[in-house]
């Protein structure tokens, strides 16, 4: 007896695409002795995959009790419909970004919409491809869960149970509710990052010189893969269309507000103010970490000689007060070798942390 | 003979304006050992500001040889041509983030353009007022000057070493490539985490609970203060506005094409993968630390358990494998004790760190 079945799980469980986060569930089933069989259109990534040791190659007369489709958006309507043709008593599902369009495509291809549960576990790396996968990269992570309304509820509880086997976490929500999530919480950042990027293309050298913390935050997604977004976004387009509209009306009526400011209309300082106070109450919705409010925490801000060892010495110095540190963030200083380390900590801690690391000759910043 | 006139720069000079950026010069200056007057029109601030050690309180009698203006962007032009009218052989100059603006107020009320030169120290904190005041805030900061076409050569002079004494690096720029440049990088950016994260306000709490690492980068600055980004958005309407209608000119465009792709027009899938492209473009012509691309480092993920002293020996031991670390970013985990530390290194120094993190019991992510 394997481990799928100590817990509950039906094997073998068969994983189609060999991608990152493919081979990834594949590691993190193994880890738990689950019976795990492996495919891909291209072999080179499933020798890739099986020698990680995230399952063997599934064979003609393998016969997966569960199937998780872990291919691109395009693809996995039909990918969908296929296993479920093939494998008829199968739980089918997928780990794609995108819900509605995917699941409804999986159906008008003729999968079984009672064995089919939609599924989307919230990681990933900036890496790509079997050979970056990581047996823990599912730890402690979200995982939605779309079920149809047709799902059978034995279909739903096989997948719960799977995730949980992952060490991710289970959430469930309607397709259209995930969908609308999504684009509300990471395709239109996506888009609103690369749109913003996409003006500096133009720009003076002197101008991008100038760039402090608050651009490089806001573009930093914007380094990310094109083929893949362009692949998420298309499928999501409804979604992502309806908020990018409300975003690029808010920003549309800040520079119309402006203007009537330049133009000397004192009364459209109100519209300016306004969408920076909405900012302000939208940004504090963000959980922090654990879900603890964000402004919970005090930060000390420590200048520090960038060399060898210097970061480890102020971090072996914090553990040395017993001080628990909430974030750590580094702040880089243009042109000269050191930089500005922000620890955040409990408000209570703020003093303590501060005085110990003076004495210790640390240059803090309050 | 105190510091100034050994470093060449006339003294006193005096500071208007105690908060935070006015404060912090009159500290930098002190540390030189130049002589520094402040005022304020709030007399708690100046006390403050005197304690801290920032300068002499102004006396009626005091005539400086240079006169920095510290105040809110909308106060600024005024107290600049009072300045100049008051201290007719002075040097003046500000540190207002917009300058075109302010600049042209102060000469319209009055002020002498020969003895008028603009700046604007990059450098700030997520706190104000004189006690957020550091005399090291200034430290390896570039700092904009813009001279008026009229500014006279010795006042120019004047204002470069006043800023080499703070600390800082003075880069000459036009009023106008100022105030597009930081349209460009920074009051935009501002206005687009504002906007995105308005959006938030209406959304479910399920949806703001599965938001990941991008969307916190992306409205980080939206957390900022809502009345002195007013006044600086509408100092710089003109700019803003302009860059704002470009960005959401773009936006609209990316919907609309995602709408045509939904609608069954292949062809405009180009357009959505061309705004990724050009932000990937965009983003890659921000320089990285010290200037060097960001490209050219490699990250190394840790999990590490959420504990004190976790992160202090993780550091310790990345500085006796000898490796220099030019960045780190945690990445929190929701719901469970533990994070993810990323661990940005030269590429060669890469698998020397994880060897030597792994030798050590630390569970490496690649």
């Amino acid at each position: 007896m394997t481990g799928g079945a100590e817990l509950g799980l039906p094997e073998p469980v068969l994983i189609i695409g060999s991608g990152l986060i493919g081979t990834s569930v594949g590691l993190a089933l193994r880890r738990a002795d689950v019976d795990v069989l492996v495919s891909d259109v291209d072999p080179a990534s499933v020798d890739t995959a099986v020698r990680l040791g995230a399952g063997r190659a599934l064979d003609p007369d393998d016969v997966p009790a569960v199937v998780v489709v872990a291919v691109p958006p395009a693809l996995a309507g039909s990918v969908l419909a296929e296993a479920s043709r093939r494998w008829p008593q199968a739980t089918i599902t997928d780990v794609t970004s995108v819900k509605e369009s995917v699941l409804r495509d999986a159906v008008a291809e003729g999968a079984d919409p009672r064995r089919l549960v939609g599924g989307h576990p919230m990681a990933g790396r900036e890496r790509s491809g079997a050979a970056a996968a990581l047996a823990n990269l599912l730890d402690d992570r979200l995982w939605v869960v779309t079920p149809l309304p047709e799902s059978d509820v034995e279909h739903v509880r096989r997948v719960h149970r799977l995730i949980t086997i992952t060490g991710a976490m289970p959430v469930e929500m309607s397709m259209h509710e995930h969908d609308a999530a999504v684009a509300l919480v990471s395709h239109t950042p996506q888009v609103v990052s690369s749109a913003l990027a996409a003006q500096l293309i133009e720009s003076d050298d002197e101008a991008v010189r100038i760039a402090g913390q608050g651009l490089r935050d806001m573009t930093r997604i914007a380094a990310s893969n094109v083929d893949m977004w362009t692949d998420i976004l298309t499928a999501n387009a409804g979604p992502v269309a309806q908020v990018l509209d409300e975003v690029a009306v808010r920003l549309q009526r800040t520079a119309d507000a402006l203007r009537a400011v330049d133009a000397g209309d004192g009364a459209a300082i109100g519209e300016v103010s306004g969408v920076l106070s909405q900012g302000v109450t939208g940004q504090g919705r963000i959980p922090g970490k654990h879900g603890a409010a964000p402004s919970a925490y005090r930060e000390v801000l420590v200048q520090i000689a960038d060399r060898p060892g210097e970061l480890g010495r102020l971090f072996t110095v914090a553990a040395e007060a017993d001080v628990n540190l909430e974030d750590v963030r580094i702040e880089h200083v243009m042109g000269r070798p050191s930089g500005l380390v922000g620890l955040s900590v409990r408000p209570d801690a703020g003093e303590v942390l501060m005085r110990v690391l003076r004495e210790r000759g640390f240059e803090v910043r309050g």
